[in-house]
């Protein structure tokens, strides 16, 4: 039987998890309204930068069903908030803030990023690997947009730390698993680095040389 | 051993299957020759329209071997197609005009649609992951196309109706087979739904707000 | 045991496998250098066109685990190449003359192209279907960097015989294959053409017509 801790804890990252999928959704509705993309476009580009990243992941390393058809709830979830969202869309931009995005943001990344570190880790897959694996799930679905949208990725153009905060925040996760710490602060720790670096990243504006 | 009424059916499919990838292959055709590509590009870019949404179908539900794996004389014939048909591009074009290309498209997009529904269906996929699964094998072989000729895909630009048609076309399938109408009777009325719907949005120039 | 004669045929074939990923990592670094990149760029680019026609070959055939995954001291070695080259680019570029990009660069097309031939061969795929994995081997490396660089593919575009040397020298080991041949000497057979051809079509600016 789980403690309230443990109860605790998936709950809170459950919750970080749905507003992770979210906020990546909100970044494709925003590129894809930029684009001049009609419904079926903003959907496709929200669905693609929320769950992109992770069956990028899950093709790769073959694990199914894939993380949408489990929890098919979030696409359709997206879809409504699609649906809801585009008409409204102009006055919404006034409300959430660029800062908030930002925020959310890099919370996502975070997250998405650890998650699919640590998952890698649990198949026993190479170092490396995990940590590739960490950052194709917290990036790609920001690259599959970008280059659905006729871009050269955000991602790697010249631009404050982004996949590199992923990077190291997916080290410092595996090295705590090695050492033995427990999953749940690992993962924790992970995420707190990589949110934190991107926020320096940002308010600094921290870049990699190139 | 199946009724003549079953032969009649599955021979009318297959063929309408046959026609769908020639189709989805010509309009690939036509836009790799737009790009001045040769070939090579001329028959990848319609090797990858015509089997591209049914390849990442397959690869999102892990279903082996591939669609045009397990018919593999079909991209043969898309091979000597575009062999034989490149050179005379330009005569071509002059018969097969605009109106018989997007009458067969229509079909395709049909016939790609409600397959791929059924084929998520008969998994036992969730309802909404069906209708994506129909949406994504009907139009995943043209984003890849105008992905690959550095075009934002056609179908997510503010144009007459195309995805919406599956989307409606796969409900109204799944809405059938649910109630229990025949497998092949739900299959046949999403299919004239979705074509239906597609040449209504082209005559009356149907569009979806964005 | 294996014989003197086959340790060094193995060790020969490896090299020369390193070579060809180094040789088309090089290749994705200098395109990402152009697009001014920064280093997660760099490196994802080089990874990308190094490992990208492995893995779709992969991914078509559900081959896992996928290649570098395998072999995962290659990424480990790509993204050491390209921290350790990146800095140097400008200085390394007047070293490595464009000549001999050109013949690494044969190399590893004709090694990938019949490595992806023979090994669909061993799956007993259709004869179609396997030349079709040697070329989607030696070339998608490349339409992926093109792809994620914004650009047409390089090799759609009309220019000297690229793919369809692969093509040949697919067919050419098939051939081999299918008389009897020894695996080793089909191989290299098959390899040699496809590298012959190419440095041919350089050397005389061979093209197909479009």
């Amino acid at each position: 039987m789980p403690t309230s801790m443990q109860v605790g804890m998936s709950t809170v990252l459950h919750v970080v998890e749905v507003i992770g999928v979210f906020v990546f959704a909100g970044s494709g509705l925003v590129e894809a309204r930029r684009k001049k993309m009609d419904l079926v476009g903003v959907f496709t580009v929200a669905f693609i930068t929320a769950f992109g990243g992770g069956t990028v992941r899950d093709i790769l390393l073959d694990r199914r069903p894939l993380f949408w058809i489990e929890n098919y709830e979030y696409p359709t979830l997206v879809f409504i908030f699609c649906l809801l969202v585009s008409p409204f869309f102009r006055q919404l931009r006034q409300v959430v803030t660029e800062k908030v995005i930002l925020y959310a943001d890099a919370f996502g990344l975070g997250l998405f990023s650890i998650g699919g570190t640590s998952l890698a880790y649990d198949m026993h897959m190479p170092l490396f690997v995990c940590v590739m694996m960490g950052v194709i799930t917290g990036i790609f679905g920001g690259v599959l947009r970008d280059v659905i949208c006729n871009e050269i990725p955000m991602v790697f153009r010249r631009g404050q730390l982004y996949a590199s905060c992923a990077f190291l925040g997916s080290w410092a996760y595996l090295l705590l698993a090695l050492l033995g710490v427990a999953e749940l602060s690992a993962v924790l720790s992970g995420i707190a680095l990589t949110v934190v670096l991107r926020l320096l990243a940002v308010r600094f504006d921290l870049k990699l040389p190139g």
